[in-house]
């Protein structure tokens, strides 16, 4: 089936709704940033299978806009008699805010509401007056349905977690969840984020690639909730466990129905918690439909809020997790160190570096598809397709950047039951025991290192924000004239998604840190064609020891740096102090894991001038 | 007249309105900082004269609320039989949302609409739903007319900037307004803001106390602009120089019925620019009454962003003006070295230092109320009243916060036509040449001097927000487990408003740093009874001499500091020669002002060890 037919299947359907054009975004009905494949319209439509990119489709004319990291791929995967790509960031390249604006006055144009936050709606019509929205849900499924060309979901079977590992009962989640809905007078919260639904039920699934949550919607009031998921996932045992909690289980389908029956029931006493930013247009358009004067509450949920402060077993389980893929990479680095460069490809790179995460029976999957980019790939933030055919280069960089997730239910001697995420980024330097580093590359390398212990060593009181963290992180780069373009740090989840918010460490980073929030510390530095450095740590926001009012970070993610690329001289005496004993807390904690041979590579990357 | 009679007159005038409670905020209806005496209807109702503080009445209580500046004023001038005093920040205190929401349901409350913006009006109404809420605008003014209570209103005359001190011609700047204008498709722009519509006219009036504005109105439209001041205020030259501009001239009063005509008038096509932050309640309830169609773009008023960016004549103007006030300071500071500490009170040392100030012909006004807090008094950060029966305190801290307001028409030798705004603060340690800091006031004094300087010789790269510059102020304090309570900076007029958006340095502050803005950078530590210490210079943001692509700050202040207050053991080589670098700009720009007895003065305190 060629795409002209494709696009002309969803004209039809548009020309029968009334529709003068649709936006087809990559999304899915719950707002996950990655997308399984039944939810793949756009790649369906079009033939381009990036991470990212958006579709605007009118009777005449079709828009594909990408950005630069899909400016080389888009136009090779899509037909541009057919769609006309659009470089966003390129010169005179228009944003899809712009394309839209072109179109005429008055337009009809349909959006899948159920794929689009309140926020990003809002935010939509705004910056498009005089168009006419109307959500087109389900739009394409039904094309792809008629024509056939439907991907099956087969929905994973549902784990729940013993509460050994997950720190803290679904119970008494609920009791925490439902507390912070009576602080702000609200009596409903309808959830459609995967992770959130997962960390307040204490279940897993394997519906969506490197992140272990299912499909599913819920509702909480204050006495009973109701969770949506594919019949026949849940086994007796965990039907049990949630008719205890009072929840009623219900096919996924019916969460729509449901959701604007409970609407006709509510009472002016009841106010809707619809966090804007976590819930999608089609929720909010449910309730207003069922029950027009409802109150709402648009404030951050507060599961996003209670499961970014980890308790103290999802932090053990992370520091367990972190210290295993630690294990990996240094294993891969060893490796990496006694081979010839010319003779491996970025790929080889990944391939072993995956085969050193699943040694591990307890890690389930990547966190995220590995990112080795070799020489001038370095420089690609998000070089997510190590490629086969490029070899690594020696005197160059080569940045792999890999994460894990991890589930260990099995107590041994080494380790008790445990969960955690990881996400974990190095550089090194390509070649062998007498390749040096250029004066360039030090020190690029080098400023990177002391961002990185800057915000590392940097104690905080409570209330500063990931905003301030971002300046502090950034400081030493920006003495050094470097910079870099995307956020110094993300959240990571619990053996849940590698990014979630509120917590991070960026400019628009407005949430203050708390005890028990983990994060990734990620400075780089990037030149196009030159390469990319970045080092990645995770870090778990902790009291100060000496002086309990106050706040620090303890760095988790146990890799050593690449002695070749620090220019010592340049580092204080504090930043080396820093790095002596993270060099000790590095042995202390992977070296009874390393072979020999590893452990003499390991004691040589320790070692401080 | 006795404040019951007072509070009971106001309560009869609001029974005749039906309203339940009326929330008296300390304002004008120009959303100022500084509020002139005919609108201090708070004072006049309640008898407490602060800077700050609300008054919530009913038929039957009334609470005053103010913050712990005023938590043992307030109760000295209140007459608590009448009127329950909350200190806002005790133990229980409630706050005024709190007491709002503690009225029956259903309540009519009044507030004055001309005073309180968009989003604190709509705040307001969120966190208080239940309560009806109604504009009271002018109720308490007319009991105060009824009761022959009123306090005059004599306006002051307008003075037209010369294009050689504004640098910009107010056409030029019309221009650039309704530039900003067609680029988000807005047609109408009011503004009620004083400093904006004196920036915008070139004009000057005398209407509130260290901020040289006078009471005024506009609007602007693509072709035409109204001003509304008040009648015989302005000259006949400047009159017809405004009609030049196409600028009609109305009186001040009748803005709100001009606002209305001019709303019945507008078409679908218009837009009206409504910064929600910066234009008050009243106008949009106008606009809305008389074009209840009418499109609104809520997003900072181009004037705000234009003003806050200074062209190179208003920065070349504050450079003069911070000498100027930099010497004036460094005169104070080397007489208060002679003095005997027991021998001068606070006001001593303020009065001397504001006969420095008015020396000079140009200084039209302090900026604000000059804060001299001794000893304990240095801990409090607002301390503006300072005492005559405070003596210094030899080996304690004396904290000295002053501006002033700069107008030089005349050019002479020494200086062209110039005009600016300062702000300056200097912590200094009371006692003869033989006192010596203790060791915990050289270690907060130097980390309070360590954040100065590592924000003060920070590179940053364009879009840098404040909230990140906020960050790099406070980590070395933060190194030292000290912190404090106010942002590290806020943005400053050219001979406006010592306090101005957008820019600033703390940690909500959004707005990207731009060449041109002028700020304070001023951290501090302050311990209750220890004492307290302020370190505030004004900086310019500029291009970087040695990389155009970067930005840095230049500072402006040239105030040394106190040497006997350092710890140079502490401080890093690059800080000492950020040190080294500021003593020469010293020297070379007050040097030529002193006497021989200052100038020997001045060369201890520039000594680096």
């Amino acid at each position: 089936m060629s795409t002209r037919d494709r696009l002309n299947a969803l004209r039809k359907a548009m020309a029968s709704k009334g529709l003068d054009a649709v936006l087809i975004l990559t999304a899915d009905s719950h707002l996950s940033e990655y997308v399984a494949p039944p939810w793949q319209h756009r790649a369906w439509l079009t033939g381009f299978d990036g991470s990212a990119g958006d579709l605007l489709l009118t009777q005449t004319h079709a828009w594909l806009t990408v950005d630069s990291r899909y400016h080389a791929q888009a136009p090779q995967q899509v037909d541009e008699h057919l769609i006309e790509v659009v470089k966003l960031g390129s010169p005179h390249a228009k944003t899809m805010h712009q394309l839209l604006q072109a179109l005429p006055l008055q337009s009809r144009i349909g959006a899948d509401y159920e794929q689009i936050s309140v926020r990003q709606c809002t935010h939509l019509q705004k910056e498009t007056r005089g168009l006419q929205w109307v959500s087109s849900s389900g739009l394409v499924a039904s094309v792809r349905q008629a024509l056939g060309q439907t991907v099956a979901v087969v929905p994973a079977l549902w784990t729940t977690l013993p509460e050994s590992v997950a720190g803290q009962s679904s119970q008494a989640k609920f009791e925490d969840v439902r507390a912070a809905m009576q602080a702000k007078g609200a009596t409903l919260l309808p959830l459609v984020k995967l992770d959130e639904i997962a960390w307040l039920f204490n279940l897993r699934g394997g519906d969506i690639p490197h992140s272990p949550v299912g499909f599913a919607y819920a509702i909480v009031s204050l006495d009973k909730s109701w969770l949506f998921v594919h019949e026949g996932t849940l086994s007796e045992a965990s039907k049990a466990a949630l008719k205890i909690l009072n929840v009623q289980v219900s096919p996924l389908e019916s969460f729509w129905q449901v959701l604007g029956d409970l609407a006709s029931t509510l009472t002016p006493n009841d106010c809707c918690w619809l966090d804007s930013a976590n819930v999608s247009q089609a929720v909010s358009d449910t309730l207003s439909a069922h029950a027009p004067n409802l109150r709402q509450l648009d404030s951050i949920n507060p599961v996003t809020k209670l499961k970014a402060v980890k308790n103290q077993t999802e932090c053990d389980g992370m520091q367990e997790a972190v210290r295993r893929a630690s294990v990996a990479i240094i294993k891969m680095l060893a490796w990496l160190s006694r081979q010839t460069p010319e003779q491996l490809s970025e790929a080889d790179v990944a391939d072993y570096l995956r085969q050193r995460y699943f040694d591990d029976p307890a890690c389930q999957d990547l966190s995220f598809p590995s990112i080795v980019g070799a020489a001038s790939h370095s420089a690609i933030v998000h070089y997510s397709n190590p490629s086969a055919s490029v070899p690594l280069v020696a005197s160059n960089f080569l940045l792999i950047d890999s994460g894990g997730q991890y589930l260990g239910l099995d107590a041994s001697e080494a380790s008790k039951p445990f969960m955690g995420t990881t996400d974990a980024t190095r550089t090194v330097l390509i070649g062998n025991a007498s390749t040096r580093a250029t004066l360039k590359q030090k020190q690029a390398y080098t400023a990177v290192l002391k961002s990185l212990i800057a915000v590392s060593s940097q104690v905080f009181p409570a209330g500063t924000t990931g905003a301030q963290l971002d300046g502090i992180t950034r400081s030493p780069l920006w003495q050094a004239y470097l910079d870099f373009g995307h956020g110094s740090g993300h959240g990571v989840g619990a053996y849940l998604s590698v990014h979630e918010g509120p917590n991070g460490i960026h400019k628009r980073a407005e949430t203050p840190l708390e005890p028990g929030m983990i994060t990734s510390i990620e400075p780089g530095y990037y030149e196009p064609g030159w390469g990319g450095i970045r080092l990645e740590n995770l870090a778990e926001v902790v009291v100060d020891e000496d002086n309990p009012e106050w706040l620090r970070f303890k760095t988790l993610t146990q890799i050593p740096f690449d002695p070749k690329l620090i220019d010592w001289s340049w580092l204080s005496h504090a930043e080396k102090a820093w790095l002596s004993t993270y060099s000790q807390a590095i042995e202390a904690s992977v070296l009874q894991e390393l072979s020999p041979e590893e452990a003499q590579w390991l004691s040589e990357q320790l070692l401080i001038a």
